[in-house]
């Protein structure tokens, strides 16, 4: 027995589903300019929902969070703040070459993308720069200044983070080799205990077999 | 007694160094333009002394070499290959810090000025990319490599390049703090270790202490 109401329902999902997508697409094209207006700390998911013309409820349905939501709008090939929780759940002693493999991983996914990748070539600009300055201050040095022992924590972060970035330009932008055309792996190995000894906070770097 | 050749002398070496300074000027430009037109290793002093309507010999009194010429051009605040030559002829062990010192120190006495920090600022234009890349290959790395033991030696001068530079972009570019605000001094003490691992090629960092 067919009604008229199940003749329509997938026809309304249909309608639903197209009327989702385009209110999450006005929703990001709104966040990356509240964002890049108003840097990362001021704008506000009310803020962004307003200018998407959404209830910031529909924002929070589908990106969870403000953090997620920049991950998002700014097409980072990966979450940095899910990658930290995960490297901080596995063996301390190995975290380094993990976060070294897959920062690489993610880049070499893909390359040159991305509000990320066009700060990364043009850095000169002050509204990309507050924008990504904050978010690195209060999510990721939020999340990872908290799990790393010793003195200096901020700023032995913010050595990891220069040394990340460093490597992004040095192998895809000013594509120098050999070091553009070397592994994860191999860039994991030789860079994953100069990280591993910026987390560790001794004065003098330490490797495993050092204990 | 006086000669007409003596009261002529004063103004004619005025004369003379108004004339040097002006080719020089002229040297410099050219350089500039055939460094951005044909990279470092393609542009010959010969073309650049050519195209500043001097001869090759008068670019060598100025400026000895190439790649002096170069660094004069770029107005990089210190030589690279001097800071590797005297850093290489001091303590290897104290080795990492101290390019880590002179570094910060050579761009804290000149933030944002000159060809380099334009580069730093706008990586994505192609000439200067393969200008500078050209150059730290052949020079730098061409010095540096040779003295660093171990293996991949080419790979981790890249790596210490790389950290130098994201030094450089987090500190006077992005200006994150407190990283932009640490001393030479507290950045020493912390980077150092991180880049005399790389000189000394072992795959697991280890401090003196270790030795």
């Amino acid at each position: 027995m067919e009604t008229s109401a199940e003749h329509s329902g997938p026809a309304r999902r249909r309608g639903r589903w197209r009327t989702g997508a385009r209110s999450r697409e006005r929703i990001l094209e709104a966040a990356r300019s509240c964002f890049a207006q108003h840097g990362y700390d001021r704008a506000t998911v009310r803020e962004i929902a307003g200018a998407a013309g959404v209830d910031p409820a529909m924002v929070h349905y589908f990106f969870g969070s403000k953090s997620r939501l920049f991950v998002t709008a700014m097409e980072f090939p990966v979450n940095p703040i899910d990658e930290i929780t995960e490297a901080l759940d596995a063996d301390p002693e190995e975290l380094g070459g993990r976060i070294v493999r897959r920062f690489v991983e993610s880049w070499d996914a893909s390359p040159g993308a991305g509000p990320l990748a066009a700060l990364l070539r043009s850095p000169g600009d002050e509204r990309s720069e507050t924008m990504f300055s904050e978010y690195i201050r209060r999510e990721i040095a939020g999340h990872l200044i908290p799990a790393i022992p010793g003195e200096d924590p901020e700023l032995r972060a913010e050595l990891i983070g220069s040394h990340l970035i460093g490597l992004a330009l040095s192998r895809y932008v000013l594509g120098l080799e050999p070091l553009a055309s070397a592994t994860p792996e191999t860039l994991a190995t030789w860079m994953g205990p100069a990280i591993q000894y910026y987390l560790a906070g001794t004065t003098a770097p330490r490797g495993p077999q050092q204990g």
